[in-house]
């Protein structure tokens, strides 16, 4: 206990709640510490606001005097000012854990780097040092500074950020009873479908195989989260697709009927939805795969036959839900 | 953070580490706090050694004092005298959480209520009083005591040392690929079969299905752990079983072939190996399933098709693999 790795460990599982979710920011999270206490544990939950250690900071400032702030957090130009305006030594005694190095460059929000520098902490440990070149250097702006601590966790955290600088970041999602069955509304809990509506309002595209639509006539919106529904591309070897389904007629959102695979050359997040065919059909692109699973065993035989090799790389509930992570790997 | 509830969860998080290895106690697990910093975080591992509480408060002393002790922590007499013989006011300044009120009754270990008594901690924090009428009373001889943190994980993570104070607890036990297919060597990690061998060590017997034994001619030993290997009972119509299956030859074991289930009435834990025959054969009796699931997708067509609804209660990982605790519920 009370080591660097357990505060990195929290700063990590925080920040996985939000994957994806701060695209196209990379998920981030962060831990401040007192003399071994915990006085907080965030993460970076939407692009253009409060970063993780701001909130992580703020949090501990409401921890130390327990009180609530009364400004709107995520509004990180307030929050930085919020920060810099308390007495110089307001931090001193408490350290930061992040699992990324703090931005140094300013960009939508103001830079952590120049935060934490005026604050002074005690010290900063990062799990892994910025890999982007133009964003790195935030280290060197701070003094007492330490990285590398849970390296490989906080390398697969950011994993899709580094795919999507370059190409496609793909994220294959399905829900499926325990035994591995699709298909008959297994997508149980209504939380573990709020979270594919956020997905829905922050990824690029969502790719869907003909079939699934002509099949299950979906409507492909956000309306649990209110959010934007997604433009939505539908892989067809012709389009013959009928226009009443609904999902033709949502508001604000473009459908293109595609019968080829060359925009996911281009930066992005794509998520896909479908079935066995779909599967087949991207396996060779799909990044990663998020899967839902539901705490029932069930005698529906519509299941997916595909031979694939996954990591796990973090698991969680969404309510009664499993909600597994996983990349694909080569044999 | 900082609150009851965290640090009862690490408690129950290490406990789930050890869930039906400390047969047939309950599982049990502890943290101790210094003024909110967490000094150790333990759990019971095995019956006929230290309890939770008692390798907390060894782990406590050793992050305090940056030191190593030097005899067997889990002889627990050793232990109890260890921490009795420290200074009055050692644990003056600490809390401990526990998931289960501490032990009144002196049985093969000393009584933690005893010892906490003596060691007069700050605070005693306990999940839930003890169920068992004749084990209560811990609380009552301890000042500064508060109950109910995080009541139903607790309640949850005992509920199968409360089954078997009655009738058989019956696990069942299932290695499949993420798609739901069995057989076919997915168990894949060596972790998740020394955790099978672990549990086939402290179980009572170890049921399986003719079918099972006929087609997979197992050994259902305890190699990977140097255990005792379990009893068997084999389910059978008839007794047609060829004595050349190598379970038969396993040294200090007894083999039984049976035709009823009558001894799921008896008070003890059972754990059940087969496929889907022997899940149909036993499913109004299953109490708990185990699944152990790798990170593959596979075209393997052996599944098992029921109907079924589980909760998920716990999940971990071994190795690789997912470990996912669930519970059977009913419609
Ligand atoms: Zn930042
Ligand atoms: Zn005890």
């Amino acid at each position: 206990m009370l080591t660097d790795q357990f505060y990195m460990q929290l700063a990590l599982d925080k920040a996985w709640e939000y994957q994806l979710l701060t695209y196209p920011n990379p998920a981030v999270g962060a831990t401040v510490t007192l003399n071994g206490r915990i006085l907080s544990v965030e993460a970076h939950r939407k692009a253009g606001t409060s970063h993780a250690e701001v909130l992580a900071l703020l949090k501990a400032y409401e921890t130390l005097l327990k009180t609530e702030i009364d400004f709107d957090r995520f509004d990180a130009h307030k929050a930085h000012a919020f920060l810099l305006a308390l007495p110089k030594d307001f931090f001193a005694e408490c350290s930061i854990y992040v699992t990324l190095e703090p931005c140094s460059h300013t960009g939508k929000t103001p830079s952590c780097a120049s935060l934490l520098s005026a604050l002074e902490l005690k010290e900063v440990i990062v799990g892994i040092e910025d890999p982007i070149e133009s964003h790195s250097g935030g280290l060197e702006r701070l003094k007492n500074t330490r990285s590398g601590i849970l390296k490989e966790k906080c390398q697969a955290l950011i994993k899709p950020f580094m795919i999507w600088q370059k190409k496609a970041f793909v994220l294959f999602k399905l829900a499926q009873s325990t035994n591995g069955r699709i298909g008959g509304g297994y997508l149980s809990s209504k939380a573990s479908l709020t979270h594919v509506h956020q997905l829905r309002g922050v990824c690029d595209s969502l790719l869907i195989g003909a079939n699934t639509v002509r099949v299950d006539r979906p409507t492909l919106d956000c309306r649990f989260t209110n959010g934007q529904a997604p433009d939505v591309k539908i892989y067809a070897r012709r389009d013959d697709l009928d226009r009443e389904i609904p999902l033709f007629s949502v508001v604000e959102r473009s459908v293109e009927v595609i019968s080829n695979l060359d925009f996911l050359k281009e930066p992005s997040f794509i998520l896909v939805e479908g079935g066995e065919g779909m599967l087949k059909a991207l396996q060779s692109r799909i990044d990663w795969m998020l899967i839902y699973q539901t705490p029932k065993l069930s005698t529906n035989n519509l299941t997916y036959n595909i031979d694939m090799n996954l990591q796990f790389l973090h698991q969680g509930k969404k309510d009664v839900d499993l909600m597994i992570w996983s990349r694909q790997v080569g044999d």
